[in-house]
């Protein structure tokens, strides 16, 4: 099976879950207050919608950078796929609670809320995880890597993962620093972490193993 | 007619319509009481998201197992892919409706709500049956099946459709059993049951044991 | 220019427009009495969300039959693509306006509701026509054609716009009245009304005067 | 890397952003005055749904210009492209704040909300400037540019710029003025601004010094 049609339903979703994030930036109607206060009362929507941006920006360019080099995927990519995409459709809905509980201080639920949203993160973290492993590992790549180069490929995929865990537990403490290091990790993620794509321009190897 | 842009406008529906259901998972705002019990007394919104979300990855995975192979369809074959479109986007609706009424055990309507919720799988998988056959009967496949061979195709795509009907029998028993067995139904489809997928690969290659 | 970037950019459009058209059918809460009864007292809501699916699923049925023909086209295509595309996606509310004016008698807006829905979809049929003309006028077609099957192309496929006219007028009696009109002209395009795309599959006319 | 999916992506975030302009559109529920009037009432919904269409419209045209010339791009350009999509995301919320506020003349926030949509545009205008420039510096063009001819395309390219800076002023003066200019930045971007499409029919110049 081709991945053409895999990546247009997810570029799809992810469309669509990128968009709905600035939903939650809407003010309340007039008459609320001053414009210039409800505004400047809603910076935690500013900055959940950033990471929250930033975080399923990069998720696409990898996603991307993955499967552009992958020419046959099977069934169970397909599912693997979805579970990715089934985390990636709560971003919002996360989002949208971390920044309503961070904004009102009156009420102590921004702890919970920043340990769902790292949870969501996580969950999608450990499907892109899966994902990856099936795709290096069953997929046909226009580059094929060797043992060796797979399993480094997918350790310096999934590393990632260790900030969201780092992340769950920082919620406990501060919710807003736990939105720092989910950002820190979608920094590190900017970055090429998917030594499948690197490989790729390098010319065939004779001696690949696959 | 090739079958490109029905697929690329499906995959868009599918792609709006799986992303809307996590809309329905959004918590009340500051102020309604300590959020983890209101994230705990909404699990019927993450078995409702859960279930619907696996029914529509489902039948996406399906959708595109049945037009990888085909290379040629009429305008008929557009107006059915409507028809189980139009089923596809109420899900949704349905999802969100089910999941309000089994949360709130004050009201009763959890009956009425399952009842509707299994229609509209109901009419999604009568809609794919008639979409199916239609391809399979006019549509130019890559591998052309013989008239046998296409009615134990057609048996064995529709028989999910007395999953669907058997649900709407429990759901006036118990609602969330009858959720339980729509999640069985997508579980069955989550294996191939498109023959004419399945017939696909099997041709060219004699020693192909990739 | 060649029309894909146009045909996926509209599909997108298209499918998040007929996707919404369902978010109308959301019933209240528990608590605002039997939800048998809520849904049945919304039944406007459901006429209104078939015809505008079927509304739009046909155009995007002729806007398929339309591209598919062209290879090639020019900038003031893709705005008047665009046009299309602006009330295409007024659709959706619309269609939220008239159903509520219906469903509840006590309000008088009902007329101004169906004038209003009438408007949108007779600016989109001009437009439709706008770009039909266009396209079959300076496009690069597949298949040519002369300039009179132009004027008879034109023609056929404009004259649905008269249709909606009249919907207009017969909005101003009665709102129901003209919503099965729109029903009519939907039925109307449901068949071939593209004569570019019929006369594709002939053979090149050797006497065709383009 | 080549820019299909790029492109893909973009056109389904324009096609969500372009069609949720809309739900802004909704009116009240029947029982809260004539039809006629809260239609009428809303006429700073209308005119700023105009403008954001056309403005969210033209872009999207615009981004296929310059990318329908480009065979190849690297990895930040997909951050930058990401970057444009950031501030095209918010202009649904802008667009809904300016209306909604321009609406209610009782409240004074029409300054701000306009200062904010101005901002927004002004934010996705130098986004669109620095895409531009590494695509025309850095990406694989169908026709290359002279260093003189780069410049000259990032000049003209870049000056709507300065029309929305002019608008971020005059919005402190006058909201609705403001929105005029945001309207003829739009107009002035519906004419070819992006050089390297203008190139491109052009036969490849053999002294062309790149």
């Amino acid at each position: 099976m081709d991945s053409g049609r895999l990546e247009a339903f997810s570029d799809g979703v992810f469309a669509v879950a990128i968009t709905l994030l600035a939903l939650d930036l809407a003010v309340p109607r007039p008459g609320n207050g001053a414009l210039t206060h409800l505004l400047a009362g809603r910076w935690p929507s500013y900055v959940a919608y950033a990471v929250s941006f930033a975080a399923i920006g990069v998720i696409w360019v990898n996603h991307h950078s993955v499967f552009r080099n992958v020419t046959e995927i099977d069934r169970p990519t397909l599912y693997l796929n979805l579970l990715l995409l089934f985390f990636v459709v709560a971003i919002p809905f996360a989002t949208a609670t971390v920044a309503a509980y961070l904004r009102d201080s009156r009420y102590s639920g921004d702890t919970t809320a920043a340990v769902l949203y790292q949870c969501v993160f996580e969950g999608m973290s450990l499907a892109f995880g899966l994902l990856f492993w099936r795709v290096v590992k069953y997929g046909r790549l226009t580059v094929p890597l060797s043992e060796a180069d797979r399993k480094r490929a997918f350790i310096r995929f999934s590393i990632g993962n260790l900030g969201y865990i780092a992340a769950i537990g920082v919620a406990f403490v501060s919710a807003p620093a736990s939105l720092i290091i989910a950002g820190l990790v979608a920094v590190y993620y900017t970055f090429e972490q998917t030594p499948v794509a690197a490989a790729a321009p390098a010319a065939p190897d004779p001696d690949d193993d696959q």
